[in-house]
């Protein structure tokens, strides 16, 4: 096996996201679930975009927001996601590549605009999203090149992959790419209602060995194993998972291995502002010390400290560059 | 006189800012004057962008991210000002309406795409930008209706207005009916190399009494009056001003008036984010509490405390609302 070309390349639903503060009456009135992640017609996301309060656009993505957190990281990184040729989509393709990610994948000529996500974020922080997938819905197996799968240490899936009709088939066929290469393959759960469309279809992808690195926050452990007993669920995931880490916001995380289960604290942060990109972040910080050969209680503690950047500002992605964060708290993230 | 509809409206350009951080090395590199607005046109808008870092993109413009905030106080807040029916174009409508904020110029159907201000925030706090200004040349006397500004207590507009070839007359337009309604006129000066490009003129509109009140920072007060020596040039202001304010970011404001001149303290902040929109929020503060029959320093310090608030983050529109802050520091903005 030769040295890989990228330490971590990232596939998932290439979104700008729309984000504008809101009281917790917004989400009752719009019947929307607080914490979540809803998809969305375009006739609706015009009804919330009319409603919504003055936003900013800032690009976003989950898995996408992972990949520029690595990079930031000092990883080198790459994005796999479809946008169309429209003024978003050229405005996440700038933002992606600006922030050092290799990205190049064909931008739609026609169908539906690039994707976008309606963020609300209450007092308390916490994120509520509606996502009109789009040009995002078009992602194929035609996008996925042995080439660049075959280039990458890591690959790294979000569940949200699931959502739009053949993404999924990309997403099988990248880990089929990658295992031929001697490549590990990595997935989130992305959001326990997505958990809850595809439960049957994930536990498959963990059983078989599909999936060496799996991320899943409390709540889509929870829905995964269809209980509300964490130690119960955790037990049953050091079963089944290869290496798995669980993310529990102020609690930290656990990280669950054939070597047991270690948790590890949260990063400790001045104050809450908006807790999107939380878990895409820790999954860089994770991604980017074990591609540096970290020892798993390490590579969660650089993710802990790169989920901690993210959430005391607005917005998914780092704003200030992780490698010096890194450094400055002896955590060493680049190679 | 009847009791006016609106306290403050607003005419300026319509902008969307498109902000990203940049060390000072990017600035030199392209051949930009830090701290201060240079107008480019697309070519260069293009060139800049593809450069840049990562950007976040949120409604801005002058004289309209001083409506918003005069709004987000609590002021009953009216804005004209020229984009055209784009993406851009519907954002800015988007989130100046979301703000409560009254905006009914009509949208470009064809020409040049809404303006973009590219604004590249330092490590030090400082703003640095480009304007392109799109659609925003083509703000024009039809645009200004008598009903509006016959409608507000002060009109309120802002000296990039000289930019646009058609503006200046439409802000001519503006204060002949507003001075005939008996409103009030303001004037920003906006920037230094503004006020370079068209000194005589603004000298005019101040000694021929066309401004009521007159917004400058320390930088713009010296190139009107081409000097470098501060107390000189307040003293001649003083003469020929019938109300101005300078504002002198941490060194705090003066407030000169026929009854002398009186200086008001910056309000204190935590850490200096990003300097985009301290003017325009101190003027937001200053007018709503003069709308209100504040003292002059009583509305200054609503100033400095509006102003306070937008440095400390990203973006040059509030993110807190500013009512309830004033109210927190025994500062009532609203009648």
């Amino acid at each position: 096996m030769t040295r890989a070309l990228y330490d971590v390349l990232g596939i998932g639903n290439a979104i700008v996201d729309v984000i504008a503060r809101a009281e917790d009456g917004f989400l009752q009135t719009h019947g929307m679930q607080k914490g979540a992640m809803a998809l969305i017609d375009e006739e609706r996301a015009q009804a919330i975009y009319a409603a919504m309060g003055p936003a900013t656009e800032i690009s976003g993505g989950s898995a996408a927001n992972t990949i520029v957190g690595a990079a930031s990281l000092g990883a080198r990184a790459a994005f796999v996601g479809k946008v169309k040729d429209d003024e978003l989509g050229r405005h996440f393709a700038h933002d992606i590549r600006a922030a050092g990610v290799a990205f190049d994948s064909k931008a739609a000529l026609g169908g539906p605009s690039t994707a976008r996500c309606y963020i609300m974020v209450t007092p308390d922080g916490e994120r509520t999203m509606n996502t009109y997938l789009g040009a995002a819905q078009n992602l194929s197996p035609a996008d996925i090149s042995d080439e660049l799968i075959g280039a990458a240490e890591v690959t790294y899936l979000e569940g949200y992959l699931w959502d739009p009709p053949q993404a999924k088939e990309a997403f099988r066929k990248a880990a089929g790419i990658a295992h031929a290469a001697s490549r590990k393959v990595s997935l989130t759960l992305s959001d326990a209602f997505c958990v809850g469309r595809y439960r049957a279809e994930f536990l498959d992808l963990i059983r078989t060995g599909t999936i060496d690195i799996l991320f899943a926050n409390e709540k889509e452990l929870l829905a995964l194993y269809e209980t509300a007993d964490f130690a119960a669920a955790v037990a049953q995931l050091s079963q089944e998972a290869r290496l798995a880490v669980v993310t529990r916001s102020e609690k930290g995380c656990v990280v669950v291995s054939k070597q047991g289960v270690d948790a590890v604290p949260a990063h400790p942060i001045d104050g809450l502002v908006d807790a999107t990109g939380a878990g895409d972040l820790f999954a860089a910080g994770f991604l980017v010390g074990h591609s540096r050969g970290q020892d798993n209680k390490t590579a969660a503690r650089l993710g802990a400290l790169a989920a901690a950047e993210v959430i005391q500002h607005l917005g998914a992605r780092p704003q200030t560059p992780l490698r010096a964060l890194a450094k400055q708290h002896g955590l060493s993230s680049a190679g």
